[in-house]
């Protein structure tokens, strides 16, 4: 018999063409009167001098250092630089580098994030913080590193490359497959990942094709967006694969996308009800594939040997995955492992 | 463009066979050390009472008072009672009456609410309070009112008769069909709109056949949970409608299942999203039709005229509606409420 505890903190999100002139009103909203406004370096850099404008009185300053993954020494430069400037909250600007970094501020100073995402990561939404040190990716979760606000303007996605839609798109498809199987599974995060499978089905393809189609775009904004809120639920053996494989220095995203397939193929014979979700969202019989022919009509790299997987590593992988003792849907043995890895090489 | 906020308070939910037992520590973690429980007379007295046994020293004592509707007498005594039994916070088990006797008392008090519902009528999931003063009915919205925390015991609506299951489950079902047009709508409320359609429509036709169905049972109790939460994006045509006949002393969720139908047939002429949407969810191409059918097999009043309206209020009803002004989905004119009551009737 179906039992579950919905409990998820409260996150205000505006979402309209232009909302990034919101930025002051929303940033006043949460009491900041001295934000830090964090960015990446060259055209993150660009958009976060805006937001300062817009700040005003209200910005302390940009801080454009973030780089992909939060290595320890760019979140000490970060804390740092936030009291520093004494900043009273934060204004993350950009992808997953940029909220990541606010992230690791606010998780030690407490500071309220207002988050303006410009591509799909879904970090924005989601409790789940990431630092790297040397070879070692640390993940864990912490309520106080959930944004407060999202402001979502689709206008700042209309610059993403094909290839960066396409492979986060694929990502963030993988956070609503897991989300059908994931142990901390409620009808609220199955409803969300259905509805965030419905609008990638239907508009992800555009987006690769057109990136500048405005409402294919605004569509996968929000799928993305939904795609992080279920995240909070748990994820599994995809998920632990991708952060296997990531931790062996493969690129986030592209990884993502290139076990999909496999992983669904795997799991979904023994997971009939995430099978027919899925079906229902793609309008497929055979989600797997649905999702293969996806990823093979998209300008990104289609097997592990194209990222650089040392193929001399399945091993090591496959103990990995297999001392993670996944469960749900089903378990995943190294032999297991083993098959899918060499599948996807 | 698409363009929208969310923006909506948490709330902590507990959904488990046998979770009445985990009252007390639900209470312990909302702080309440002298709470007052909040029932209908008869049964839900009896219900509320196993509730001040399972509390022990945190009950603060069993107010077994409520009403259909909440007389404003009744709020008062609520309101007494709870000052004089010192209360910090309040228990409300049963249907609508008992949480919208709690919420009349919350929104004085400011008490935190936990919700241990009995039937399908969402009251729990929503800010939304109502009052009525001899023959009028005052309906408003206050976040003080949202209980903290939902227990869900579907054991506890395995005694609700055929013809309540019914008549609350089109009500829940209306809550659905109105948040796809509500001008508040996002794709949080879309989503969970689309997923409560589809329990329901899997599962209300087995729970009114065979109201001991555990797994039914509990798939409506969860449709009807989220059909609550989608009532804050805002109503339309149908619930305005349902309003005014409320008003003119007719019952409240027969009432509902009565117009349905035909405000489906009027609104989706003008309302192709909704209409895929309802169509997607309820596996027809008619989605009107389909509820139509529901109610043509349930066990409750099918017309109008089955449940004593004047058809000489027709006019006084037409007028009311007209000067509401509704737009979204379309227009409705005193002609075409006129049209569409005598049809319903």
């Amino acid at each position: 018999m179906i039992s579950f505890t919905h409990d998820v903190p409260p996150q205000r999100v505006v979402f309209a063409v232009g909302a990034i002139l919101r930025t002051p009103e929303e940033a006043e909203r949460l009491n900041f009167s001295h934000a830090l406004i964090v960015a990446t370096p060259g055209s993150g850099a660009r958009l976060g001098q805006k937001v300062v404008d817009l700040l005003g009185a209200r910005a302390a300053g940009l801080h454009a250092q973030a780089v992909l993954h939060v290595p320890k020494a760019i979140a000490v430069v970060g804390l740092e630089a936030a009291r520093a400037a004494s900043a009273d909250g934060l204004v993350a600007v950009g992808g997953g580098a940029a909220i990541g970094l606010a992230k690791a501020i606010a998780r030690d100073t407490g500071l309220a994030i207002l988050a303006v995402p410009t591509t799909y990561s879904g970090s924005e939404a989601t409790p789940i913080f990431g630092l790297t040190d040397g070879e070692r990716k640390i993940t864990g979760r912490d309520a106080k590193v959930l944004p407060r606000t999202i402001i979502y303007d689709p206008d700042l996605t209309l610059g993403l490359p094909a290839a960066v839609s396409a492979a986060s798109g694929l990502n963030a498809i993988a956070h609503c497959v897991e989300a059908f199987w994931a142990d901390g599974r409620t009808p609220v995060t199955l409803a969300l990942a259905s509805e965030a499978m419905r609008r990638f089905a239907k508009n992800l393809q555009a987006v690769v094709a057109n990136g500048t189609d405005a409402s294919a775009r605004a569509e996968c904004l929000i799928a993305a967006w939904l795609a992080g809120t279920v995240l909070a639920a748990g994820t599994g053996l995809h998920h632990k694969l991708a952060h296997v494989l990531g931790g062996l220095g493969l690129p986030h995203a592209e990884t993502h996308a290139i076990i999909l397939p496999h992983v669904m193929r795997f799991n979904l014979a023994a997971a009939p009800a995430a099978k027919a979700r899925l079906g229902e969202a793609l309008g497929s019989g055979d989600p797997a594939d649905a999702i293969a022919a996806m990823l093979h009509q998209f300008p990104i790299p289609q097997r592990l040997r194209d990222v650089g997987f040392d193929p001399g590593r399945i091993d090591f992988v496959a103990a990995e995955i297999a001392a993670a003792k996944i469960t749900s849907p089903r378990p995943a043995s190294a032999d297991d492992v083993r098959a899918l890895l060499a599948a996807a090489y």
